[in-house]
């Protein structure tokens, strides 16, 4: 009985959505010359206040039945859907992401280790460089076990300005050196934009800190110069604010950039910060830059690092940080969660058996 | 040179507006009407199958220049608009919502106790429940003071179950015992639904935990019996899903509950939880209902419950509940955070000093 | 010249070392003493006011260097690893624990499905079971797949209570007709403790949602009965609360439990809760309960279901869970995050190809 | 019958209590002078690999009742208040803490506006200095309420690259100009370490972002000069990193610190941030420098200002700070939540009102 009733008035709805999509065409087609005029005049495509006047002019016409708020938001979709055909979406046009480019970034660290987009890389080393032996030891095992990249910190930003600090230029230098006589590439991290041109001369890596992500006089100093960057998600940054940290250096010129994740900032307190393993598939599907995971400050547990390396390897991740140190216990930072070098063999031995380094 | 060529566009997207608003007016009207037949026939009002199939049809029927995805956009908005007009809008309707009801609601305890709408309460007294020496000299010390309202724990709801559990409806005949003796309103938690209707006999309010804030089953408990209710946040809920909880109680017909923040987990850890200062203008905004903070689960720290409670009062709140013990140190439960009874003097001192009491 | 001056104070401090060694073993052997009187006499092991006093005492006779505050540091401890001595040690001891029980927890579903220990289960099906044909399509499409266990809602927990509530025991019926029909074991969430009992006549197994989590009453009903628990994660739970909310079921005698996380509250965005991958290699090592991944309510995004549900595998789990609907546009609950039957195709291909489901 | 048995072991517990405060006491008065030793030769009083062999031997004698576990624990406990002997507790001793300064510091803007320690402060102003035009309309409007210092930002730091960032240099210049013509104190924001110095001639206060409360070097050139720093605290920044990055500061100099609480992140989504009022009790007892609350940033929402200003003062709050801007509708950053003058009229006549300006 009720099909009766129902079915005209659909009809008339149907119609009147037939007519609302012509005219919604025809206004975006407007808005399209408009943009083009605005264009070639140098005109921000944005105007605030000839928004504010349509939108003021049609709550005063408007009789009902959908209240002023309802017509307000509803124009309001509209104006913005018109902005989106006039103007270059940045959005949609981020130099970081996939829309810009389909096919996935490779990174080349040196001349020859690449990342992403093909085998994953393990990174490893310790916290800090503390001395030229402390550091060559660990570079002789990683190099025995295979591994291509080593990391270690000579500028260290700590929560304390009384705290060890990092030995500077100097660390950069062991790095340099020990780096060259096992052929390894060396990755650490600068906090001073003054210090990036330099530190080319010495590491293949740049790394921005966690705590830097959106320190953006680093990222423009980081984009200023042609080295790869590996870039951290910032304790609390979301997603969207990594990926438009990552677009200050590409901005810049510098399209060499690596992500990584190192955990955020929760209420857990059984983990130093909560790995956000959905982070990687989201990146890669975003961005076409390579993706890793630093497991090490992810979790600041030794004992789950193996599992949660997989975990990332499995998702998708391009790549795996984690810290060795020759004797954890005597560390001048970071001392309870670096891995010593048995036990890294042991966490190497079990990602490598999982077939997930490929 | 830019006026002559931009005016006339104007003026066409203006004419434009115009006739789009005469449409999605009428388009509304004929939503109402089919929506009355439908309310007639008791025919559920929203239909995604028949929405998709508009969609399917818009979609097929455009020809830009706006993308197929941003068309699917408006309309939602457009059949979303018409659907609130069509049916009861729940969230405007809420009966919690100030919408729906202008005035404060003042809740009475016991006969003469009002909470909401004018001078704050102050509600005091112990964890758990754990005597009834224990429990008699905290209210003779808060009577003395001139507190009017004494919460105390029967039943426990304790991470472990190893942990002291409360002691039960014995607890609560402590409570009756030592409230009438003193003359003093009574509340006390209650975690099963089936306790409910027994312990309307012996406490003047009935507290819904934190733990319990979605245990829907509780609420509708509460919502059946004419006690006065005071309803405590979830430890991660958000303010909606808050209201949503109390709507729970509202809509099986008790009016009388009352709101408490409790804190909110996030990383900081040198609180136990986060108190959320601004859900208490957020809550007094939206809800007619009284909005108290429980200054001690908040907080989690003794040293820092004078400010907080005056923190609370300065933004609006309707009251603050405090935990008091004659020896925390011995207490049963949240040992560390309990005032003692001199200690509760002091707090009381200061905030009453601040004139925020009313 | 500093080893000459600084080697005999050392000799003179190893030697105190062995000295308050030898001291603090015979405190330990009368602490466990009196802890085998009290444990004769029934009366509690812990006693905080002798503690107040001693600690009273010992800070009286204090001369320092130490400061009083150092002292009653150390001596707690001291009192802490005594009392540890006496008493059965809950944490050491809890049910769930790995310290309790080596070998991996296998819950047995029906009498042949196996989850725990060995080839991890998919468990797939609708949010709301909403009619019997809805169901049986799914169920057609999962018995195809080869997958053996079928969930779906029938008593839904929803945030506001005009939301659809789900079919009740009508549902359970449903499940209960299409499970038998296609041989597929069946999961359905249960809210309220009077009903865990009758759903064991329906149900394979009982879930215990994530708002229900502390909700005790639940627990301990579900602790009484001997079918399989689902315990999700609750919203902001740390493990250690998860793990004890596991204890009060398994402490009324039923072991069939099955942890699942399900995603935590956090700042992100991007999904609707963060997936604490880092929560299932912490799970298994402190518990031998099987471990298993929400994978739709982690994330409530499908286009990451399938590198999720990988990671959650590699990182350990014992199973995935994943919504499927036969079509989603029209579900009358978490429309926008279900898989559709070939989306599900997809996804499980996907996770079947890594290898990783054994 | 229990005193009889228990009494005599209670007694041999006191005894070995006092002979281990004894020990313990020796045992510090041989590790001071161990350190004294050490102060002299410049040797770092932290040994990890003694404190390791030492911890070897004692497990090595350990022959029960404690686990090796138990006493690792306890001496590491031991060492750790050795320790605290020797050297300068940096925590106890943080420049920024109460324990070394007793009294409120004062920050004195330009030459005559004080903050901290006598009544509080109300800064005011646009997000960005966006023309000299907005900014005079702003200040004149706030010199005619009687506010005494103006905020507006020139170096904007925004998540994109593409937004804008500010007018720089010139931002400052405008401020200052605005500044002299109606005697207003100005505060701006400085992102670049190698702008600190050059920003000393326009402004009164410098501020360091929330963005930005961990980049070391920015702090130490804040250190350097000796104009006021208003320092802000980072997203996701905890009360112990927030002092720490104030201790950078002063510890190149600069005393002139004041905090400013500005919103925590947290899952919920009412407010653009947490408002974590317990922080300003707890900054105001650990700390001597004033503490201020940004109830803009704190929040995002217009409709809630004075409530949450009315609670940072009830707190304890030295100041408060909150964005006015001539017509926010189409101010080009932060439009949405910055007040307009009218509305910043009723928020200061709230705020006044309630007598908590004193």
């Amino acid at each position: 009985m009720n099909q009766p009733s129902l079915e005209p008035l659909r009809q008339k709805l149907d119609e009147t959505n037939r007519q609302l999509l012509e005219l919604l065409s025809e206004r975006a087609q407007i808005a399209q010359e408009i943009g083009n005029i605005k264009e070639k005049q140098g005109i921000p495509k944005f105007d605030p206040v000839r928004e504010k006047e349509m939108l003021t002019e049609l709550v005063a016409s408007n009789k009902g039945p959908f209240t002023d708020d309802t017509i307000r938001h509803l124009f309001k979709q509209i104006f913005q859907a018109s902005l989106n055909l006039q103007v270059t979406d940045h959005k949609k046009q981020l130099l970081v992401s996939r829309k810009k480019q389909k096919e996935d970034t490779v990174v080349t660290l040196g001349n020859d280790v690449k990342v992403g987009g093909g085998s994953p890389v393990l990174i490893a080393g310790p916290c800090s460089v503390e001395s030229y032996d402390q550091t060559r030891t660990v570079a002789a095992a990683l190099k025995q076990a295979g591994i291509t990249v080593l990391r270690g910190g000579a500028f260290k930003p700590r929560t304390s300005p009384y705290d060890f600090q990092g030995l500077g230029i100097e660390g950069l230098k062991i790095l340099k050196e020990v780096g060259d006589e096992f052929g390894l590439k060396t990755i650490s991290e600068i906090v001073d934009p003054a210090h990036v041109e330099l530190a080319c001369e010495y590491i293949d890596v740049i790394q921005i800190g966690a705590r830097n992500m959106q320190n953006f006089e680093l990222l423009k100093a980081a984009g200023e110069v042609r080295k790869p960057i590996l870039l951290k998600r910032g304790l609390a940054a979301t997603i969207d604010e990594f990926l438009h940290a990552a677009e200050y250096i590409l901005a810049r010129g510098n399209t060499q950039v690596m992500l990584i994740e190192r955990g955020i900032r929760t209420y857990e307190k059984a983990t130093r910060n909560t790995l956000d393993i959905s982070a990687v598939p989201i990146l890669k599907q975003e961005s076409h830059l390579p993706v890793l995971v630093d497991v090490t400050h992810s979790t600041g547990r030794k004992d789950i690092l193996a599992p949660c390396a997989k975990a990332a390897l499995a998702a998708g991740a391009d790549g795996v940080m984690v810290e060795v140190h020759p004797d954890p216990a005597t560390a001048l930072s970071d001392a309870a969660q670096q891995l010593n070098i048995e036990e890294f063999g042991n966490f190497y031995a079990q990602v490598r058996e999982s077939g997930l380094l490929g």
